[in-house]
C-alpha cells in the first residue's frame, strides 16, 4: 500500500463520516456503497462509526415472496414516522418491489417519503461470497444506527439460508406469512419460524387469515413444548460457535399477529409488539442477537483478512498453483489448506 | 486430542471408506452423514476419497419452487440409467419432494429405484453457517464421485444465494423455469440465468412454454451482446477470488430446451445437451467450475481451521470477551479482529 494513497483514503473517509453525521444523506449513501463493495473507505468509516452505534432497534423482516413484505415495510415506516422515529430500510431482496420496482402501489407509497429526511431506503445486492451478506447488512445497519436512525428495518426474502441469516441477525426478527399459500411455501415456513420473534400473518383481509394465525400459534406451542430446539444457536444465530454448542432455548414463544398492510390494519399493534420484544431484550442485557451479530462481523473481517492474505502478490502464485492441484485431484483440499497455512502468516495489515 | 481416540477414528474412517468403495451403500451413507456434520471422520475419509474422485459429471439443477425440479431429476435418473450410468442425487432443497415428501407421484417414481444399487439419493440439510453449504455439497459430491457414480445431480432451490452457489459449483449448471410464472419469480430469474449453462423450460405441455423459451433465448442473446458480464467470476463462481477479478466472459450462450418431465418429453435431448456441455469443458482443460470448486473447498477448510482456533480452550475466553466488547460497541469489529489475530497462530492441528 502506498502511504499517500492510504492517507488520502483516510481523509476521504473522515470527510464522508463528518458529512454523514451532520445529516448529509449523499455522504451516508456513499459510505453504504463502500460498505457494500468492501472498500478500504468502508473499514475507515466503520472504525469511526461503530462506537457511535448501538442505540437503534434493528428489525429483520423476512418471509416468502408474495407475503407482502414490502407493503408491510411501507406501512411500518408510516407508523414509525407518526411516532416521531427516524426510519431506515435495508432491502436485501432481489424481488423486493421497494428496490426492484415491481408493484406500482408500493413505489408510490415509498415516494411519499422521498422528501422526508428521516426516512432512508437502501437496497443491498444479494451478491458476493456466501456469508458476506449478513456481515455487510449488519455493517450497513451500524452505519445507519450511528447516523441517528431509531428504527432500522432489514428486509430479506425468506427462501435462502443467507437471507434468513440476515434477518435473524436483527434484535427482533419478524417472519411474514400470507394465508393460504401453497404446499411448497409451507415447507419453507417451518425453517423460517425457527428464527421468528414475531410472526405476522399479512393479507388479513383474505379468507383464512385468522385460521392461518391459529394454526401457527398451535404449531409454535407444540414446537416450544418439544424442548426448545426451535432456535438453533449453532445455526443461523451464532456463526462462529463450535458445532457442539447446544441449541439455545427460545426465551418466549413468538407472538402471532394478523395485519393487512395495504389498509394499515394491525400495523400499530405490530409496532407495539416490536417495542415489547425490544424491552424484553434490554431487560436481558446483551441479547443473544447482539452477540451473534458481533461475532458475525468479527468473523467476516477475520475471513476477509485470511482471504486477502492468500491473494497478496507474494502468496498469489502459490495459492493458484495449490488450487489447480486440488482441481486436478492431485492434492486433497485438506492437505492443500495445510500447505497454504504453513506458508502464510496472518497479521494486522497496518503492522506490515 | 487423546491419541487413542484419534487412532480409533482413523480406523473407523478407513473401514468405512473400504466398505463404501466395495459398494456398501450404508457405509457410503455414513460417510456422507459425517461430511454433512463436519466430523473428524469426514476429513479422514475425504483425504482418502478425494484423489479417487474427478471422473463424474457434476450437474447442478436449480430453479424457483414449482418449476418441477424434482420431477426433472426423477426423469433424468431414468434416462441416465437407460444409458447404463450410475446416478447419485444430492438434494439441497428444503421444499424438495424427493426428500421432503410433498408430491406423491415423485415419491413413487423415486421408489422404483429403491432396489437399484446404481441410484443413490441423498438430502443435505440447508443449515449451518452460510458458505458451508456449497463446500459440504461439493465434498459430498466428491465422495459419491469416488464411490463410482458417473452422474451426480445437485438439486437446489434457486431462491437464495447459497443455494444458487451450490448449483453453480457444478461442471454444468441447469436452470429450470416454468412457463407463465408470476412477476416476483421473473425477478429472481434474472439472477439465476447468470449461472446457467443450460436453461430448461419445464412443463412444456402448458400453454406459453415455447413462447417462454423464445423470450429466454432473446434475453440471453441480448445479455451476451451486452458484453460478457453475465457470469460474474468474482461472485458465485469464485469464492476466494479478490474483488478486483474481472467478470469472466461466458464461453457460449446457454442452450434453452423445453421439457415435460412428467411425460419424459425432451429428457433425452437434455441428457445429450449435458454431454455436449461436458465435452466442451473437457476440451477447455481445467474448467473454471472445477477451479472454483477446488477454491471453495480449500477456503472452507481454511475458514474451519480459523474458526476452530478461535474456540480452542486456550482462546475461547479471549474470543468471547472480545465479542462481548464488540456487542457493547466498546470495540469496533476491525480492532477486535486485529486483537484476535495478534493472539492466535494458525497451524496444522496435526502439528500441535
Amino acid at each position: 500500500m502506498v502511504a499517500g494513497t492510504g492517507r488520502e483514503r483516510a481523509a476521504d473517509a473522515d470527510a464522508l463520516v463528518d458529512a454523514a453525521l451532520a445529516g448529509d444523506r449523499r455522504a451516508l449513501a456513499r459510505i453504504l456503497t463502500a460498505v457494500e463493495n468492501r472498500t478500504p473507505v468502508a473499514e475507515l468509516a466503520l472504525r469511526r462509526l461503530y462506537p457511535l452505534a448501538g442505540a437503534a432497534h434493528l428489525v429483520g423482516i423476512t418471509g416468502p415472496p408474495g407475503a407482502g413484505k414490502s407493503t408491510l415495510v411501507a406501512a411500518l415506516i408510516g407508523a414509525a414516522r407518526e411516532a416521531g422515529r427516524a426510519v431506515a430500510v435495508v432491502a436485501v431482496d432481489p424481488s423486493s418491489p421497494i428496490t426492484g420496482g415491481a408493484l406500482l402501489g408500493d413505489r408510490v407509497r415509498m415516494q411519499s417519503y422521498a422528501t422526508d429526511g428521516d426516512v432512508f431506503i437502501r437496497s443491498m445486492a444479494a451478491r458476493g461470497h456466501a456469508g458476506g451478506l449478513a456481515s455487510t447488512s449488519t455493517a450497513a445497519a451500524a452505519v445507519l444506527d450511528a447516523a441517528g436512525f431509531d428504527l432500522i428495518l432489514l428486509e430479506t426474502v425468506g427462501t435462502g439460508q443467507s437471507e434468513v441469516e440476515v434477518a435473524a441477525a436483527a434484535d427482533t426478527t419478524v417472519v411474514l406469512e400470507a394465508p393460504e399459500m401453497g404446499d411448497e411455501v409451507q415447507a419453507i415456513k417451518a425453517g423460517l419460524l425457527e428464527v421468528a420473534d414475531i410472526v405476522v400473518v399479512n393479507k388479513g383481509d383474505r379468507p383464512g387469515a385468522q385460521r392461518t394465525a391459529s394454526q401457527l400459534r398451535a404449531m409454535l406451542v407444540a414446537v416450544g413444548r418439544a424442548g426448545g430446539g426451535v432456535r438453533n444457536g449453532a445455526g443461523a444465530r451464532s456463526p462462529t460457535a463450535a458445532p457442539e454448542t447446544p441449541p439455545r432455548p427460545r426465551p418466549k414463544e413468538p407472538e402471532v399477529l394478523v395485519t393487512t398492510a395495504t389498509t394499515g390494519d394491525g400495523i400499530p399493534e405490530l409496532l407495539q409488539s416490536l417495542d415489547r420484544h425490544r424491552a424484553r431484550g434490554h431487560e436481558a442485557g446483551d441479547t443473544p442477537a447482539r452477540l451473534a451479530r458481533a461475532e458475525a462481523q468479527v468473523w467476516a473481517i477475520l475471513a476477509d483478512r485470511l482471504r486477502a492474505e492468500l491473494h497478496v502478490p507474494a502468496n498469489r502464485e502459490t495459492t493458484d498453483a495449490t488450487i489447480r492441484q486440488v482441481a486436478a485431484h492431485e492434492l486433497d483440499p485438506f492437505a492443500a489448506a495445510d500447505q497454504l497455512l504453513a506458508g502464510i502468516r496472518l497479521e494486522n495489515p497496518s503492522r506490515r
